[in-house]
């Protein structure tokens, strides 16, 4: 019989879950509109008519293993979602123990969205077979999952793997966390529109992005613009780039994986974002690291990576078990 | 029947040697001239014979249950020693494999000082029990362990944990491995010492230090001085502990330790380097690890300890098959 997980991820506007199998096929998927639900009980109570109600589409033979969630300040030990700014729930929610009510037999693992993408590039995707690899999230924020000797680096109360707030300049940008030069005030997708906004003030050539405002201006554009030969653009890539690979030198010297995997959207700028990160990473690393770490694409990244890296928490624990 | 283990400190000057049991007792030690031996056979013979003697001179019933090695530039996975500088043999050491001639029936298990003293850490010091910590020696440069869900960060080739290369200022101090502002240009004996000739020059008060050559010039004396009140050695050590506890705040963010441990020549200031380091890594720390992680003097750190480093490679190995 085909054993299947339920992958859920959990956004500020959508939770979004899927049926997934051990070789990450999706057997449907399903949405509940998070925002919709400000009371917490009332949330999952839909979240759990919306699963009960694919699984009832399946046409297969099946036996469900397991649920696995992502979700923004996921506390994997405790199974909590804490204080998420993102989400309309406040306070400390014991999310993991509330669905265990609902599926009383399988077991509930939650972790943080960049953590479920490490786990879904180690079951699904290109970091199969590896013990030893990075993923890095470049969306809104910088996220990262550590992954050393197999298993994700949790760390002691497992917040571990805040790579976009290492700090790269203790005298730059002001980060939401309250400090300055976090990575991530560079490497994301708000970063690259500061980098642009920088540049703007910097230069006086023209450019299309001196008639577009701050609020209006995307990472997409700054991509767009730099696909079409755009100076500036490609200049803002060029910097985001050194930053971002002076960044991964130091997580190299660090854990010095096997790989490291760009992952969001940024990532999906191609060469003018992987071109600049890994010259400025080999140049800025070790030498005895230097020229050994590949730096790849996501190989999960796509549609249902977000549901994928949930339900991939499922396959990791039984993988464990075996 | 008691079981003992022989840990080996490999050093560019001596090869120290010792017999230890689970809880980190001595049953006697030896050394040996690593520098008399330019031939690494005759060096292994030499080796082979004292701890021979010393097993001789052990007075109770034992069991012989393993060989742990700490060197410098070790290689985990291959067993070898890689081209390390301060050696007198050349190029990659086949060590585990030769070592095994003399001993065919036991492990015996290499891996660098600095990985050696954070196992240590673990099996007989502060870090008994705890899952996620690092130990970072601060000796004339700057070396670290990493553990993780009770597991030393080897990495993909075995040579993760360099917290002393990671890069604090792109625009510091020269660096002995080529590049610019690496933590081991600051934070070491050596750094110290750059810190105190930087601060004679930034200054004009009078100083002890205005009499004394940088080659005469230790860190040790830098400590005294402290001790004694003398404030370009305090601000010295303030300076010291900026770095530090900066370049803390960022490995915190991507393992999330329960403890950090300072080893090391420069661990023995006290408060004048605890004090500093603490205050600036909860200063530049992300918020969620604030006031959370604590910094601790090394537990093992004395007379024997990368004797005892060595030797807990063995015991550790044990553990993890029970």
């Amino acid at each position: 019989m085909k054993q299947l997980v339920v992958g859920i991820d959990i956004g500020g506007t959508n939770s979004v879950f899927g049926l997934v199998d051990r070789e990450g096929n999706m057997y449907g998927e399903g949405v509940v509109p998070t925002r919709k639900y400000p009371d917490f009980d009332q949330y999952l109570e839909e979240l759990y008519i919306g699963i009960n109600n694919l699984l009832k589409t399946v046409d297969i033979e099946y036996e469900l293993v397991g649920i696995g969630i992502g979700a923004p300040c996921a506390n994997h030990y405790k199974g909590t979602i804490d204080n998420a700014a993102d989400l309309v729930w406040k306070g400390v929610l014991p999310f993991t123990e509330k669905m265990k009510r609902y599926f009383p037999n399988l077991p509930v693992i939650l972790t943080n969205d960049a953590n479920a993408a490490a786990i879904g590039e180690m079951i699904y995707g290109g970091a199969k077979g590896m013990k030893d690899f990075i993923v890095v999230t470049l969306g809104t924020g910088v996220g990262s999952g550590f992954v050393a000797n197999g298993q994700l680096v949790y760390g002691h109360d497992s917040f571990a793997g805040e790579l976009g707030h290492v700090i790269v300049n203790h005298t730059g940008r002001m980060c939401g966390c309250g400090r300055k030069g976090c990575l991530e005030t560079y490497a994301s997708a708000t970063g690259i529109k500061r980098t642009a906004f920088k540049l703007l003030a910097d230069h006086i050539e023209d450019s299309e992005f001196r008639n577009i405002s701050y609020n209006d201006l995307t990472a997409e554009m700054i991509t767009k613009a730099a696909l079409n030969g755009d100076p500036l653009a490609i200049e803002a890539y060029e910097y985001t780039g050194m930053v971002l690979g002076r960044a991964l030198a130091d997580a190299v010297a660090i854990t010095s994986p096997e790989a490291i995997f760009l992952f969001g959207g940024l990532a999906k700028a191609g060469k003018y974002i992987f071109e600049p990160t890994k010259k400025y990473m080999e140049m800025y690393m070790l030498s005895n690291f230097r020229n050994k770490v590949k730096l790849l694409p996501s190989a999960i990244d796509g549609k249902n990576a977000a549901v994928l890296g949930a339900s991939a928490l499922v396959w990791q624990e039984k993988d464990g078990e075996n």
